[in-house]
């Protein structure tokens, strides 16, 4: 297995958990989830079927609890231990409301983790990268950031997601053009659509079983953006079922 | 004089001046400031040349700052004053610096101006604006907030600027959409070009006199954006000088 | 009156005729339309009412005509007239239809008026709107393009129609770079909305008096555009009625 | 080998060539090409080496030639053959003229190429896709665009260009929206730097070996697309290399 690690942060029951089960097949993984229960069975899970995961209780929009993770991955992996891909895949809850109904908590809650969470995994994770590309990675080391229809359309009474999204689309922008030219590959995924998790399971069941993204379709592209050479990178692609109107 | 007032957010050497001096030919201003020298001597010069001006010593990306402007607005000007624009002009630090040396602070400061505060600003001001409808203002009120460049692309080295202006610029149109119905006009305007104000005096002088944006062209700008009938609401248009290379 | 003269392409019940009402309170207007019926009445309401209009049958997709049109303006004007404004208003056919049933030409018709058509105008415009910065203009010469919420957005069936749009706007950013330094003021709106003209008349009805854009409204915003000095020009601006759901 | 056959227009020294032997590996590749030079040694390769090609020299801007095609196609491979993919590589010249000084045949000859070639071969080629869709294809059926940093801004002395890829994008994004929902796949590629072909070989070379975009490195990214499920279907991405300004 590569001594080189992936870091997925916001696992949960639906995309997070399929990048993770993705690239543990090729990378040890590091789950970052705020809450243990979030990453506890898919670690053993990973552990027990022939690959090794480590989950650490974060608090991406937490400045302090980042760096306690940096800390906790050096410990595990060594000092010098250089990172093949980052995922950010966090959100800030999604709170529909009108806008004078919408409690300051709901709005600063999404940019604490979408921008300030980005922001803050970016500056944790990019050292590791960097030392990926010293460490000559066979695939360009991958910064990853999961966005959403709401990353390009700003929808009455959904501020508070909306600017997030957008917030941390800029930053994936940005760091895209200051990375790609030092072998770090940044890219930002559109989900625009209805993810298959346990949650929606019974949503459009008469749209039929491809009306919703796959979890592991979306592992799928994030690998496969993970894998183009230095000559062929992309930043932004967008991701939808085949019949979403859009 | 209107009974309606209007309300800018950063007014400074700039645009936020020129606005106020532009809107207070009709309206009251209320002038908000973190430092009560930005609007000092303007307020003086508005109030001692006909107009009334009312400054208000206010840190826009604090909700207790911003109540307490709101309540210095109804004491002055009647519990049920409507406005008829508010302006927000008000904008975190630029900061350029490679991405692995921006401080934290630097980043969380921009997003808390830009992306807080345009939400604070609009939780306060809709209020006044759709008593600006109710009170059959002649121009619908409007919403109008100041963008960038980097509202639209996000260089590398700039994200801390950009991720608040994108997040801005989502805040925006989600109030479009949601506001415009009920007649309150919200606008965003990207300036794309150096801003002619005594710190930037000497940049350009040799791309002759209109090489950079005028403050007062800015202000008639978003005069004219406010005197739109409510079956032409512009959301968003550009700024920029005939000679700026984009 | 001044010796610039303002010419518009694409007269008809709605944009076209209000824009040349507007601007011939200024400048003497050349009426461009492929069919005589769509300006004669129009001509003579201005030529009547103290304003000078000249009309001129002219297919701006046919390169020839639009010569004729060039040679007809240098016989009327002076062979170095100026233009203050020119203003491209026409538009191929709008069809919605299932792509594989849709005409081939339907789709070139579109291309022709919206691409060849920019084109052709631009090329045959622009001299006159630089000799109209020779002659030291009060405005900026102008040259302004109707846009739609096409020219944004693709929908399904509707190919034929966006291709054109995307095509005219693509053109009129390029001019925009390339002729803003040379003093022309090079502008694209977004007619995102119903357009209260004699065959909308009762469309939308419940929704109220301002649910359609104005006519009137849009030449104002085209005026407008036109009074921009050279340090604050807009290439684009989106209009659509207060209640528009976008 | 499969009985679905795949189509390119466009075939020439780099991207054309390099998906047609891509695809060459699945599938039975038509290639089309104006000059049969351009794609006679390329299909004498595919077939000596164990795949199956067939030339049809082709004026994609003229519909009686690409009827031409259609007919020829279905004679060699029978007239209910389906398509498992069609890929649209043609592109009108680049002209780089101060506007004025550009022959409307250049402007014309690139709407011909990009946007009418692209609607004539969507036109002739979605029958057999659809055909594809009907065999149940391995891969949902797919229909490729490749698009150029022109087709997102339109620069200065390039409108012939621009115009044409912007028109083109149009189309792919309402084609995407139209057939998705009926099971074709269709995507829209940013190309965004120079593509490494001989007549580029000399070109950057100081910035290093992967200054260029890889002709193969593009047909790996199409065969990526085409192999997307329907639940996970990605209309456009950038492509770029890692050292590219953008």
């Amino acid at each position: 297995m590569s001594k080189l690690i992936a870091i997925v942060a916001g696992v949960g029951a639906g995309t997070g958990a399929a990048v993770a089960r993705k690239f543990a097949a090729t990378y040890p993984v590091v789950l970052l989830a705020r809450n243990p229960d979030s990453f506890k069975s898919l670690a053993e899970e990973i552990n027990s079927s022939g690959g090794k995961a480590f989950g650490i209780s974060t608090d991406v929009s937490d400045s302090k609890s980042v760096q306690n993770a940096v800390n906790a991955i050096k410990k595990e992996f060594g000092s010098d231990v250089g990172a093949a891909a980052a995922i950010f895949n966090a959100s800030g809850g999604f709170t529909r409301a009108p806008f004078l109904e919408l409690p300051e908590e709901a709005f600063t809650q999404s940019l604490a983790v979408s921008a300030t969470g980005g922001f803050l995994f970016s500056k944790a994770t990019l050292p590791f990268l960097l030392q990926g590309v010293n460490q000559k990675s066979q695939h360009p080391p991958s910064l990853i950031f999961t966005g959403a229809t709401a990353s390009l359309k700003s929808s009455a009474q959904m501020s508070s997601f909306s600017t997030g999204k957008w917030a941390l689309r800029a930053l994936s922008q940005s760091l895209a053009k200051e990375f790609g030219p030092q072998g770090v590959h940044v890219s930002h995924a559109i989900i625009d659509g209805i993810i298959d998790i346990p949650r929606t399971r019974e949503w459009m069941k008469e749209a039929g079983p491809d009306a919703k993204l796959s979890p592991d379709g979306i592992a799928n592209d994030y690998w496969y953006l993970h894998t183009q050479p230095r000559s062929n990178f992309t930043w932004e692609l967008d991701l939808r079922p085949a019949v979403e109107k859009w």
